[in-house]
């Protein structure tokens, strides 16, 4: 049982609200915590967004997300590894307990997916120091097979603890979004293996028919395919105690108010994890 | 390197053609198997279709399909095991080196994966002695995880070799598809470990956006993402050297003549085999 105490809210859950809004909504619903964005933390300024954060008395469960290593070009490597250290200092400015990776997918034109997971490892090895200076520790999302080609080739969670179990374990850990690794009949195993590595739990739930963008084919917790059972009582077995994170990106989710999303977030999650 | 005498056409490649068209098309040019399936044998008639394919003097290298055996009713249970026993007797007179195996998703209101997969496990060795008695190699075939839910709860081929070295060897195995495994960092290890147990190798490329219809999104050799070669030398290292099929479902190479199918399938095939 995971009570509403450990519930944190995904700012792209309600994605046409700017990091104020959102905060807002949190703290009006009683949700004490909140996954941020990048892009709307820059929106808003850093030292803005950390004392919103602040007054609206959340803590920071992740911030989303550094990533995108597999540049084949020195520039675009150079400029990927300063976005990182440049993703890890607001993390920690936030005091987010991780900075989300999402590692990039084959380069253009390229086939070697090899490559590809070495061109991660190598860019994560770089980012080590920087993230034990300052205290982040980096999670490793591993993202549906379906993205391998464009958005990520860390595929299966199996393969992200390999990753992380290569780095200090306060430095790396990984990431568990039930949306990307619900199929996986290895899960509870890995879990298991990771243990103390999991810095993250984010949930929702697989809807069918998947929708033309299949980024977008996530819902409520409930609203589909995912025995969100099994697999929280695994993470809870490796350890894990943190918040579990609510993130949905779905057209109808967003289309929704701000105020029933989150209410729908808070029910859902009483009713799945209560 | 593999020779233009190990490529196979699924006939699922030029849709729109009937089985003794598909025959004579793989006649003309030069193309010594086929893979069927079912529905368009039942079309042609057994007897016929058997006739069609000795008289254009070609191998059978697979038949598709039997599975869907995710069934929660008696009647609906006792149905898929009838049309799957119908489906061993109809690969054994077009002498089809396998049967391929999809298996079926989660039962419709169900999100008990685990129960999902022993009750494929349960209805697999219930089909056993009569492939053993008709000489049939059953292929479990691990569909792409994002086809989990709703059509194969076998999401990776490690999963259908642990599945298929339940049983004898003579009559399960386990078909290697690029199109649902490319993306496994684990994909090498896994057909290493089913050696003898693979009974059908089939290729088609990943490609770039996925279509809305994601059971589309397959291409011609190259246009894709997907790196052949090393999947191909494992595959030859466990010991395969059976017809490797093509197999593509895409719209607009259905609506391209299928001559000019036939001969990119050809051209493409040696172009990455050869």
């Amino acid at each position: 049982m995971i009570g509403l105490d450990r519930l944190s809210l995904n700012q792209a859950t309600v994605r046409h609200l700017g990091l104020r809004e959102a905060a807002a909504l949190c703290a009006r619903h009683d949700i004490p915590a909140i996954g941020l964005w990048r892009d709307r933390v820059a929106e808003t300024g850093l030292a803005e967004a950390v004392s919103a954060v602040r007054a609206a008395g959340l803590h920071v469960s992740s911030l989303c997300r550094g990533g995108f290593f597999t540049r084949a070009d020195p520039d675009g490597r150079r400029a990927a590894r300063a976005d990182n250290r440049a993703a890890i200092a607001e993390a920690a400015e936030l005091g987010a307990d991780t900075l989300v990776l999402v590692c990039g997918g084959l380069m253009p034109g390229q086939r070697d997916l090899g490559l590809a997971r070495r061109m991660v490892a190598d860019a994560i090895g770089e980012l080590v120091p920087e993230a034990q200076r300052l205290g982040v520790r980096l999670g490793i999302e591993a993202l549906h097979p379906m993205f391998c080609a464009d958005r990520c080739v860390i595929s299966s969670l199996g393969e992200a603890v390999d990753l992380a179990l290569r780095f200090p374990a306060d430095a790396v850990g990984v990431v568990v979004d039930t949306y990307h690794v619900w199929w996986d009949a290895r899960l509870a195993g890995e879990i298991a293996r990771a243990g103390g590595r999991i810095v993250s739990y984010q949930v929702c739930d697989w809807v069918l028919p998947l929708p033309a963008d299949t980024l977008l084919g996530r819902g409520h917790l409930g609203d589909g395919v995912i025995d969100f059972g099994p697999v929280t009582a695994a993470v809870a077995a490796a350890g894990y105690d943190g918040y579990v994170e609510v993130e949905i990106f779905n057209a109808s989710v967003w289309d929704a108010p701000a105020d029933e999303t989150a209410a729908t977030v808070r029910e859902r999650f009483a009713g799945v994890f209560g």
